[in-house]
């Protein structure tokens, strides 16, 4: 079987995807969940399986931990357990139990007499995904991807090949009713710049890596892309703020999982409560061995390392966080927006009016009053799960779940209409009256 | 004031635009409709300046006329009247009516206690829009960018020159609301490039005119594209269709305007009723100087030239039209996959589930029951009017009116809720709740 996915090209599968898709959107919602609730089972079934395919991987991995080139984080991403893969099942589930995103008639107009127009949910065709490192978002992608409606073009990195092979055979295999080939995995690089030509085959690409990765697939193809270039979330500290609950916010949104997106990269501090705040929240971070780096006011609070221009405009990824001193909220939100990258910040105030200041003068997917950054993720949102986040503006925005898998069509019933009666002096004029009702009409 | 036009970049232009538009997203809707009924006025008052423009360039176009550089069809798209003006200032009316597309919630989740998400629509930012020819694409434009809170860049066509430049400067000067910058005019085609190149500014790219022209855009940036490369639109007759029904909806969708995207290119015509069917509907043709081309089945019917392969993918955008017979529905449905554009289809059928076969079984963004293609217009939809018709999957399908300018934030109300809560052995868990709630909650 593995044979298979080496040696089709890349252009073949994509035009199996293609072929696939059409037949897919046809098939309805009862059937796309008990194809994910068979997906579920059968990773469970073979949790011993995948947990050796991945025990390969990781042992690949610990050898270039060894040689320096990768990570203990990246390492322990990559890792499974058999209660990591229960979870994965568990998230295939709470997919197959979200709500059917297609066939929703959003909008019923009369036009005029006779003449009705339907707005209607339907799948956006073949998904393109490229991603890193973590073997569950293979399964979350795909599972998104095929409760949407859609075919799926997927691209793991090498680091968790045996990994994601196992897992993209066994939902391959786990049932008959969603067509062949609507889920396809591709192995190389070379393979993602074939990928990037066929914007007559794909509909959207979602890279999920480096910001200067997901930057060559925007520059290099004509498919639409969703994506996030960075991750710089900030979470500010008015000077009405709850201090202790600051600090709280503060910690978690760094520490709790520095190595992703939406955990905080700089802290910005109104001037006002800097020398209360600031000793307390750095005796918090040096208890978890955070780094911190500051601008000159908060040094005079503080005896932290120097932040230099280039810190407020990086994802560290780490446990390290720049801090910054500003004169007032206004000063925040230009803080934000010229170093942010509109992913994810948050005020912790108790002024409500100088929160929806804050959130309507920022210009981000997601703003957050009195909580962490870290809940910006498409399980916690509610999506049941997300294929990423975007940072873009168009389509979808934030986490990314299944609405944005989704597209819609206009749907048009008449009895012999033509636009020649609506023109000239005798001209027959629009209603434009919404109602309610569903298409197709009963 | 032309001479600002001229001599400020294009890239501080954009700039301009993107410092506007952080201002224009601060203005409630009641302002937005006041300038734009002030602009509707301001058109109105300055009929004759905008006549004497129009006429300057309608004089430049009639020489390439005579030199047969342009068509009759152009040239009328491009000539204004007193009446065309009152048309247009209603339709700036028109925009202004429609229900506000921003600040409207649209999904509140209670996640958990005391914290609760909400989706809430905000504007784009900056709309680039590149168009030709007709003079009142400026001001529909314009107008939806308005209401819908973007700043606009505007490329007209150089045949309209004189017409824009005083439409431009009328809409800029109607009211003092919208901030300085929020609308902006190009005129050299280099300053297109200029703006492809600037995606941290220009939110999305309209681009209005020929297919090769479209793509071009699409290829040559990784700003987000919304348009249509062709308009190869069908109507379908059924073998179960009210011929005469067919006749007329045929006629109207090649002849009613023959120059638009959304008139039709090619009739497929089931083989049971080609018989009946054709000899009366070239007659009709034949009486409005259309030029039939068809297959070989075709012929045997009627006496028209022969369609080659070339014909099915055509968009003529005159008052031509390719004709074919078909087997069957399916055949159909293969037809318009293979060569039609997800533009615009149509089926005319007496029997219901024949006509939900056709445009379930069709990947366009609009499908059609018995009326004609050209309906297939964000005015005729109830959009109140549209900055273009995207083919496209992503974002936005079909006419683009309001909502297609807009998209949406996530805000989150906490109180001090960290992430850290919801996991390992006494996570707490989330309650996603939809409830009725507004963003702001009061």
């Amino acid at each position: 079987m593995s044979d298979q996915i080496t040696q089709q090209s890349a252009a073949a599968k994509a035009e199996d995807a293609a072929a696939a898709a059409l037949t897919l959107a046809g098939k309805d919602d009862a059937t796309r969940s008990e194809a994910l609730e068979a997906i579920a089972s059968s990773i469970e079934g073979a949790s011993e399986e995948i947990l050796a395919a991945n025990e390969r991987d990781v042992a690949a991995a610990e050898q270039l931990l060894a040689d320096g080139e990768y990570t203990q984080a990246f390492v322990d991403r990559l890792t499974l357990s058999a209660e990591k893969i229960d979870s994965i099942a568990e998230m295939v589930r709470s997919v197959a139990d979200q709500t059917n995103p297609l066939g929703r008639t959003r909008v019923a107009r009369h036009l005029d007499d006779g003449l009705d127009l339907y707005e209607r949910t339907v799948p956006l065709g073949v998904v393109g995904s490229v991603f890193e490192s973590r073997p569950d978002a293979l399964v979350q992608i795909a599972s998104l991807c095929l409760k949407s409606g859609n075919a799926a073009i997927l691209k793991g990195g090498s680091e968790a090949l045996h990994t994601n092979r196992v897992l993209y055979e066994l939902i391959r295999d786990a049932s008959e009713d969603p067509p062949d080939g609507w889920i396809q995995l591709i192995e190389a690089r070379e393979d993602v710049d074939t990928l990037l030509g066929m914007d007559d085959r794909i509909d959207l690409m979602m890279p999920r890596g480096s910001a200067d990765f997901v930057r060559y697939i925007q520059q290099n193809t004509s498919i639409p892309v969703l994506g996030h270039s960075d991750g710089v979330c900030h979470v500010y500290v008015d000077r009405l703020a709850d201090l202790e609950m600051a600090t709280e916010i503060a910690f978690d949104a760094k520490v709790q999982y520095p190595a992703v997106c939406n955990a905080v990269e700089t802290l910005l501090v109104h001037q006002a409560v800097a020398e209360e705040f600031l000793p307390a929240m750095a005796a918090r971070y040096r208890g978890a061995d955070v780094e911190m780096r500051g601008d000159e006011v908060t040094r005079e609070h503080i005896d932290i390392a120097a932040a230099s221009e280039p810190d407020w405009a990086t994802e560290y990824g780490d446990l390290i966080v720049s801090i910054r001193v500003v004169g007032s909220l206004e000063d925040a939100i230009d803080h934000v927006t010229t170093y942010g990258s509109k992913h994810t910040d948050a005020i912790v105030t108790a002024d409500d009016e100088r929160a929806q200041r804050f959130m309507l003068g920022l210009d981000s997917a997601s703003v957050f009053h009195n909580a962490s950054t870290r809940f910006s993720d498409g399980y916690r949102f509610g999506l049941g799960a997300e294929v990423g986040i975007s940072t873009g503006k168009t389509h979808a925005r934030g986490p990314v779940g299944l609405e944005g898998l989704t597209t819609y069509q206009y749907y048009l019933e008449g009895d012999g209409h033509v636009v020649g009666d609506y023109v000239g002096p005798k001209a027959r004029s629009f209603t434009h009256e919404e109602f309610d009702g569903e298409w197709p009409p009963t």
